[in-house]
């Protein structure tokens, strides 16, 4: 199975990130505006992109130190069956945010884009925490897939 | 082995791309300042960040389209064994990196943090093109590793 790992060091505390990850307000203000549905585990967050995105289900959360979510439905294909976690290590000047996005069925072009999307997120994240500004879509950097 | 991907479409040439993974002034314009050696294959080329970096043996030019290089020496460790290659992919409206650092003995923190950094390279790749300005080592986004 194929991952994608990213970690980046935040100058803010377990707790301010662990808000991003884990309600609508939050994650609006790094992945996607159009965000709705966090919450306990059990909850489906829907992200939408435009005309469509992934959902993912809640399945465990551990206050400021964990997030794991599993994708649902169909969107985008290849991201069937695959997970996400996000696990928070805070350290005297930071916190640290380990990023997986693993059980990827295969490692091709689209996990490259997407391994190169999550760290314009990742550092989406550190801005919006550092600057309280971060840079969801649709004002995310644009990189095309293909064309 | 654990790998790291990345997949870039860049509003330029595969020669331009080429040229900034081939020469020390190419290359010196998107990863660090301070790069020598650049050449044919066989060549050792030599990237520092400050006190040490990593070198790299070119073993594979196809121009405009393929470029892989061996890591050499000692620096960092958990790069010993890895290789890099750059694909260039041109289509009509723009040129794609494919971008591969292969061979790692481990997926840990440490290629997490790899990647992210990479990943901020890759922009810098695109910048570089797209703007006339990349931001190579020390100007570079800065995340620490650890502390």
């Amino acid at each position: 199975m194929a991952e994608i790992r990213h970690r980046v060091g935040i100058s803010g505390s377990a707790a301010e990130i662990y808000q991003l990850l884990t309600t609508d307000a939050g994650l609006c203000k790094w992945w996607t505006t159009d965000t709705h549905g966090a919450g306990e585990p059990g909850s489906i967050i829907s992200f939408r992109f435009g005309d469509g995105g992934p959902d993912f289900e809640v399945v465990e959360l551990e206050p400021d130190r964990k997030v794991v979510w599993r994708h649902r439905g169909e969107m985008p294909p290849a991201w069937m069956g695959s997970e996400i976690s996000f696990l928070l290590e805070a350290t005297e000047k930071q916190t640290f945010v380990n990023f997986r996005h693993y059980n990827w069925q295969q490692s091709d072009d689209f996990l490259a884009h997407c391994c190169t999307k999550w760290g314009i997120f990742m550092m989406s994240i550190k801005s919006c925490i550092e600057t309280g500004r971060g840079q969801p879509y649709p004002d995310d950097v644009h990189i095309d897939f293909d064309e």
